[in-house]
């Protein structure tokens, strides 16, 4: 995603600490206590502009969400997405993931969310991959004992490699879907990313694995 | 694949005994005992007519295969192939493999072959799919403990299919290859299917998966 330099928005998170999690430290074991109400909570990493988690939220008041963003040009964008959608159910961290773990607790999450991944298609790049097996270590450890996660991507080989990494790390996989328009799957929320890239004819792949 | 009615294949069979095993269940246990020299054995399942296994048993002269294919009329050409290929390494039976654990023992095979499978696209008829769990379970007994699979289609849906099924069997995927072709693999011998269907410009799947 292209980074613009906005000299404002470190004061823009601060300034919505209603929807951004300016402490996410403190709240590691009691991510509950943030939410109106006790539910699953789903958990976004790599939220990038907030259309995914701000229509989620819309769309599944039953669900909590939080999601995780690096990128303080970007994640602005994502607070305003959740601050027009009107919802209470939806946080947003502005962290690094690589941090889960310090983040969040054991089995404090139901679903993973890895919406686009940045693909990081050099093999020295590997460790960057959000499903290198690295990170499979955090998730297994944040996610509730029959969570998922749920992977959606455009780009064939991140998605050959997840699918890999997913396997050999032991899991499971659910779903594999190869072209996810094709499905006629009413309850998919599209992300910025993926209406880019479905306009375009390119076909959107889906995972759903568990550990 | 067209069936056409031969009225002389069985004759032509019976004629081709050194390449076509007449009495495959009495092998049982006993396979290398039919090759020349004891080395890793290949089991194509479903061979249709033959190109792999004839290009195969040429290219890879440290290997023996086996080709199953359950069709009079098709079984005809791939003998046809094999003859031609002046190979010793390859033999065919005409069987169906749902019968597979009689013919062939425990780790008796190395690697199995699985190439452009009849995909029964219908849930009704998920029990035919060569990926379906009760033939996993027959691959699992006749493979050894390192054994491979290896599956190439261009059915998409028959490719997911397996890559789930696999999956929640319990195996691990090793590779998962999206567009085969893009690859450029010089060690990948092409199907009659596989050769029409990339023709068309379709993408064809791999997969390579251990128990
Ligand atoms: C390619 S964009 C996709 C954005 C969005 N998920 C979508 O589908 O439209 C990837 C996003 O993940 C963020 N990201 C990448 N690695 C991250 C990490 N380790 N922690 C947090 N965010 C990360 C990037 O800053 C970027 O905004
Ligand atoms: C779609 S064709 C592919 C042929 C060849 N493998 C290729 O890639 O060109 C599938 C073949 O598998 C054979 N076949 C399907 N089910 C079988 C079974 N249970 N046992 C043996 N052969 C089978 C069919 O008769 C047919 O020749």
């Amino acid at each position: 995603m292209r980074l613009r330099h906005k000299p404002w928005a470190a004061d823009f998170i601060k300034e919505h600490d209603d929807i951004a999690v300016l402490n996410p430290f403190d709240y590691r074991g009691k991510w509950q206590e943030l939410f109106e109400i006790n539910q699953p909570i789903g958990l976004e990493i790599g939220t990038g502009k907030g259309q995914f988690i701000a229509n989620m939220a819309q769309q599944n008041k039953h669900m909590n969400f939080i999601g995780i963003e690096k990128a303080e040009s970007i994640i602005v964008t994502a607070i305003q997405k959740v601050l027009d959608a009107e919802v209470s159910n939806a946080h947003l961290i502005h962290e690094n993931a690589k941090d889960l773990r310090d983040i969040i607790a054991e089995n404090e999450i139901d679903i993973i969310y890895l919406n686009f991944s940045d693909p990081w298609p050099k093999t020295r790049h590997e460790k960057r991959r959000l499903t290198y097996h690295a990170f499979l270590d955090q998730y297994q450890s944040i996610l509730k004992d029959d969570g998922r996660i749920v992977l959606k991507t455009d780009n064939r080989h991140f998605f050959e490699y997840s699918i890999v990494s997913f396997s050999q790390f032991g899991m499971t996989l659910e779903e594999v879907t190869l072209d996810l328009h094709k499905l006629e799957d009413d309850t998919n929320v599209m992300t910025e990313y993926e209406e880019k890239f479905s306009s375009k004819g390119q076909p959107i792949y889906r995972c759903i694995a568990k550990f």
